[in-house]
């Protein structure tokens, strides 16, 4: 029976294989998150990392071939983690100024973005480590447009400046203020009071009688969401 | 008369020392700067250094202590020297698209930014090169500040946000797009572009009628701000 379904479908034993490789993986990148966190990458060995993880040294040359490139492997997945974290942070924010606040709280609250620098940096000298990082600031980016833009549409908010604009300046403010804070010694308090103030407002709420007076004037050049009950829960 | 001078006044002499010192510590920053910015901090000996300003290593130690204390302080002068030249060459710029195009045009034609952006991603584990790095960010903070200041003030422009963010927000716009970019091979053009594209606008020209005026002068070389370029009223 058991030799039946090996015969007829190879597919589970393939599929248990993968299945137990990812989760190998995933262990090691939490193992090596936490070092490189605590410790920075000069800190940290290979050994380390595979005592932390229950594995063999050899099982993250395997799956990552050098510390370095576990490293940036890491960095950006905590910062996909961060992204999606502050996206949801953000979700049920009704006004411009609580969307921010929570896009901003999320961002200083975990060292990610302090993380997701390093390896930034460390890549500028290390170009073959460069791929991953740039499918990591891709995502960042398009799924930033995407939620900034569902979000614009479905309150009727009046986005300062175009949506793609908004979410780049958003991640290269928290990377910029980032790095000059930490370099400072700031606690996440200061960061976050400095990232408010460098960001600034993103966007502006309309409210219905705004809106029935900018129709009035019959401004062309200013786009007017249609409905005037936009701010309204649907 | 030489023994007269040296009893009554000793200040040539310690003047004349000080001078040697200065002199050789900008030799050794001089010589810091270009090898660190080609090879990093971790591709460059306090050897190669001192033979590079034909200077014995144990000058760099006495002047700096460290190889991480000498890359900070290279750093951050190269930094404060990038500013004041990003300060020059806006200062003949009649419009607000002309001046942050003139500071843009400075910042990304060198690799200062990204430079001085290392020296902060080690100063983040490296508390006691702090010190340092902060007071360079406060200079970098307050001269932004007046320059920008002054030049809103002189040219009655609208700033969009206080001078204070504005120049804030400026620096750190440019250390995370340049730690970005540079981390994905971007090339100086290409953070030029990414550059003005995060920042967007941060003054406008003061009204609307000076704006007409400009333009039946007619000049096409100036740019000027055009209505839809502007915020929207409200």
């Amino acid at each position: 029976m058991a030799a039946d379904m090996l015969l007829s479908d190879p597919e589970p034993v393939v599929r248990a294989t993968r299945t137990a490789g990812r989760k190998m993986r995933s262990l090691l990148l939490d193992a090596a998150s936490l070092l490189f966190r605590e410790r920075g990458l000069s800190g940290t060995s290979i050994a380390d990392i595979a005592a932390a993880a229950g594995a063999f040294p050899s099982q993250i040359t395997y799956y990552f071939r050098t510390k370095e490139a576990l490293f940036v492997e890491a960095a950006c997945r905590d910062m996909l983690y961060l992204a999606s974290a502050a996206e949801r942070a953000a979700l049920c924010s009704d006004t411009p100024g609580d969307y921010t606040q929570a896009l901003v709280e999320t961002v200083t609250a975990t060292d990610s973005v302090a993380f997701f620098a390093e390896a930034l940096t460390l890549t500028r000298r290390r170009q073959d480590l460069a791929p991953h990082l740039v499918r990591t600031i891709e995502r960042l980016h398009s799924e930033g447009l995407r939620a900034y833009a569902a979000k614009i549409e479905r309150h009727g908010w009046r986005t300062l400046r175009d949506a793609d604009a908004t979410s780049r300046r958003f991640w290269a403010v928290a990377i910029g203020v980032t790095v000059e804070g930490c370099a400072m010694g700031h606690s996440p308090d200061e960061l976050r009071t400095e990232m408010f103030r460098v960001l600034g407002e993103q966007a502006t709420a309309r409210s219905a009688s705004e809106v029935a007076r900018l129709r009035l004037v019959g401004d062309r050049d200013v786009s007017v969401p249609t409905q005037s009950d936009r701010e309204a829960p649907s």
